[in-house]
Formats: structure tokens, sequence, C-alpha cells
């Protein structure tokens, strides 16, 4: 079975050493370590005829802007990425390609893609906060991405990781997916809403299946989580135990949910429902919640 | 056994209705409902000459500025949250108490303590939070306070909540416990760091455990969350196996990391270790985390 997409695991992120200014000054010299390259949110690939591509690195020495660390590679070498102009040559002899699509084509495999998930989660960041929310003035990029720094007030401003509490509950050997507007036609998945300040994972997911579909939930139990760059958040999968079965959805979020039972469900898995309705492929985590409530 | 303190699951957050402003509007006019006050990021407080406490409340009409929607409590009242002036009339009559003391002294119990620690990671949030990230205008708040909207580029900021992985290792019937310089004399407890981007929670544990102590760490397993407001963490609790035994502290984040017996780790649970050792006390959930590694 195929994982699910953008699980690190793969580098050394060079914690302890990336604050010093010394060692990353040396770091950026050397020609073996290399840049991964985005415009705006999207990383250059090089597509071959048959579909098939490669991701673009330069060699980072050749980079003089800004850029953020993403580790150590399993042949040694240093990962860095940054975002370069649209008009760059570069830019006309690659693509920039979503990095979802990336994944859901199954363009590159891992550790690429975790390397990649890294390094958009982390220059979204900078590119969106080069302000003090503090007090408004400019700030700089320091420890080589991990945080931002004012030097009127002093404040750190460290890039966001947020945890959403993902969840399919079942209720005698049913299933509740549902689907927003936004999703691919057919295809139905498992609940999910941000985690909000002074609120424990499991009720979070409680809320969010209350709130999106008045289904209370009693035992919820941890599965998986997953990094997901869109632009920072980490999805952590869970599997509950519906208590009530009357669904009345929220639809504000949602365009419907429903219960599935276990064998429809299978054939969505298996891409032979008769509506053709689907659930996500293996590279999101819900696919693998799903699997996980059925077993 | 007492619980982790700060848990949640007391009351409805009334997501879909607070950003209606004539919902918030009717809310704050009704003098029913309550307003937890804040100076600074403590709590204002009555201390009764035993020693017991009272959470100071206001009606919330009578408080015209900015505050934050804390949801319905268990007497179908609106709590909201505010922080006042140091030199108001209340303040004078009632004590301001940091709210790590409110919970290790037991001053509170819950739900109060889960509130207050909602009403804190929010008001501490929206303290320094008051520029855009993005082009550095001022900011209002929004949507009863999760939310602050940019009316210059449009921008929305949303609340943080920061993940942290927080591990008990385990290896042959001992436990990896650490001390942070800024700890208590003689406790030691799990050790923890926040989830970076593109880092599942399982991966951030063992690159932290690595980081601090050089001890590889296998299978792990999730245990439990806890909302930690200092500011706004997500302690997410775990149980590793180590796979290496052979401890090298980092000194730029503790002053000792060492394996205990179980044997040792029951005397500090019951306060009887022989050279004063302790563990967290049961509002933390390092003190879980250590009796599920026990266990």
């Amino acid at each position: 079975m195929r994982q699910a997409s953008f699980l690190s695991a793969v580098h050394d992120r060079i914690a302890r050493q990336r604050a010093d200014p010394a060692w990353l000054a040396s770091a950026r010299s050397d020609p073996l370590n290399r840049l991964i390259l985005f415009i705006d949110e999207r990383p250059l690939l090089r597509i071959a005829e048959a579909g098939a591509a490669e991701l673009v690195t330069i060699c980072v020495n050749d980079h003089p802007g800004e850029l953020v660390l993403i580790g150590r590679d399993d042949r040694n070498r240093l990962l860095f990425a940054a975002a370069v102009d649209p008009d760059s040559a570069l830019a006309r002899t690659s693509s920039a390609v979503d990095l979802r699509s990336v994944a859901l084509q199954g363009l590159l495999a891992e550790p690429e893609l975790a390397q990649l998930a890294q390094a958009r989660s982390l220059l979204t960041w900078h590119a969106r906060n080069g302000f003090c929310a503090n007090c408004s003035s400019r700030t700089t990029l320091e420890d080589a991405g991990y945080r931002r720094h004012c030097p009127a007030c002093q404040a750190n401003h460290f890039p966001r990781t947020d945890p959403v509490a993902i969840i399919v509950v079942r209720h005698d050997g049913r299933l509740l997916l549902g689907r927003q507007p936004s999703f691919q036609p057919g295809i139905y998945s498992a609940l999910a809403g941000f985690i909000e300040p002074g609120e424990t994972i499991e009720d979070a997911a409680r809320r969010e299946v209350f709130e999106e579909a008045a289904i209370r939930v009693g035992n919820v139990r941890y599965i998986a989580s997953q990094p997901w760059p869109f632009p920072s958040s980490l999805m952590i999968g869970l599997v509950g135990e519906g208590l009530t079965t009357d669904v009345t959805i929220d639809a504000a979020e949602l365009e419907d949910a429903r219960w599935f039972d276990a064998a429809e469900v299978v054939a969505m898995l298996e891409r032979r429902h008769p509506d053709g309705l689907n659930v996500p492929q293996p590279f999101a985590i819900a696919h693998h919640l799903i699997l996980a409530a059925l077993s």
C-alpha cells in the first residue's frame, strides 16, 4: 500500500547548528550543497516527455538571496530552498507545478515530497511575515529560516504549524464521510477542522463533527499524523465512535455528509462505486483513516 | 488520580455564531453573560483568608472594550474574557495570579482552569498581534476574537496553536528523563520540543530526543494531548522505545538527562526519592506520560 505523502523522517534538520552564522556561511559557500527552487508556492520541476519529472536544484553558492535550510539528505548534502523570480532564466527552462498535483500525480516520490512540503511551508510563511505583528517594523530572517527577528521591539517570531484534527467517525459498521464544495466531484472524505487555543485534539475533533454534521462522538483513537503544507497544517488523524446518527450538515462548511456502509466504502476505495463516488487517494491521510476505521 | 489541568470539553465554543456581529452584539448586551478578567497574562481571583480562591467575573455588558468569546458554560451563560487596566478598581480588590500557579496550587478546578487556558492563549495572541505581518497595517479583532483582519491588504490572521511533541522514552525497564535549567530544583521530566513545518508528530519527538540527549527512538505511541497556555502550546504526549542507551546532553537545552529505573521513578512519583528528586505534578501531562511509560 502506498503511504501518505509528505511524511518526513528522511533528513537531519541540523537544528542545533543552523542558528550559527559561521556554520551557515560555510554551508552556503559549498557548491556541493543544493538549492531547491520555488516560484511563489510551486516547486520548479523538469518534466520529461514521458511524463516523468525531476526536481530542479542548483548549487547553493549560486544564490545570493534569502533561503531556508531543509536539512541533510541521504547523500550527505545540505539542502536549502528559496523563492526565485518568475522572470529568471530557470523559470523559462523549468515548470512550476502545484505541490498537491506533484503528490497526487506521483511526479516525485519521497523523500523529495517531504522536503518540498517543509520548504513550501517555510517559504510561504516568510513571504507573508515580513513585518512584526507586535510593532509593525520590518523583520529579518534568522536561524536559516526558522525564526524572524524584530530589530525594533526584539520580538522573535517562529514559523507556524497549525494542528488540524481530522476524523472518520463510525457507528454500527457505517462511516460518516462528508464533502466540501471545493472537493473534486464525487469525493467524500473525513471531517476536519483546526484545533483552537485551549482545546485537546480529541475535543477539537468532537466539536468539529458536531458543528459540521450534528453527530456526537464518544471515544476517539489516534491513528497517525501528516504534514499538509497548504500552507502549514499538521493533520492529526483519528477514528471516533459516533454516539448519535441523525446527520444535519452545516451548509457553510459542507455540501453533504452521510453514513456509508462498509461495502459502499470498499467500493469507493476500489473505484467501482455505482454512482462514481470516491474517497481521497492514498497520498492524503484521510485515505488511511478510512482504512483504519474499516478494520 | 487527578487529571491533567486545562483539559477542555466543558463548553460549547459557538463557533458558527461568533462571526455574526448581530449575535455578538446581543450576547454582549445581556447582563447574565459573564466576563473573566486578566491583567496582562494573569487572571483576576479573589483569594479568601483560608487560601480558597474564586474566579472574578463581571457582567459582560459592563465592559465596553475588546473581548474574546470563551463559550457557553454549564449554567448556559456565555463566557467572555478581556484584559483590564492594572489601575482599575477591580485590580485593587482582586489578585492577578499566574495561571501556572493557579493550576499547580489547585486554587481553581475544572472547568474554570480550561476556560482560563483558552482565554489566556487568545488574549496573549491579541496583545502581541496588533499589526499585519504581511503589510504592517493595524489589524482589527473579528469573530469574537478568533480572527484578526487587515483592512489594508485583506489578510486574515488566526490565533496560533503551537503543537509540541512531549515524550517519555523507555528502554529495558528504564525511563529517560531530563531537566532544563528553568525547572524547580530536583524535577526531572519528559523531553519536549516544538513540531516544525513538514514534520510528523512522531518524527518531531525522535528529532528532539536525538538533539537533546543523543538517544535514537524507534516506535512511538500516542497517549494524550493537553492545551498548555504559555502562551499557546498543544502538548502531544507520547511514549517511545529507545533504540540506544548512551546519553549525551545538549547543554544549550538541558542541564541533565539520564535513565531512571522503574523503582526510582516510583519513588519520585511518591515523593520519597532519597535525593529529593521529583517528577512533575499531575497537573502536567508529563506526569501522566511517566505513568503510561511505567505501565
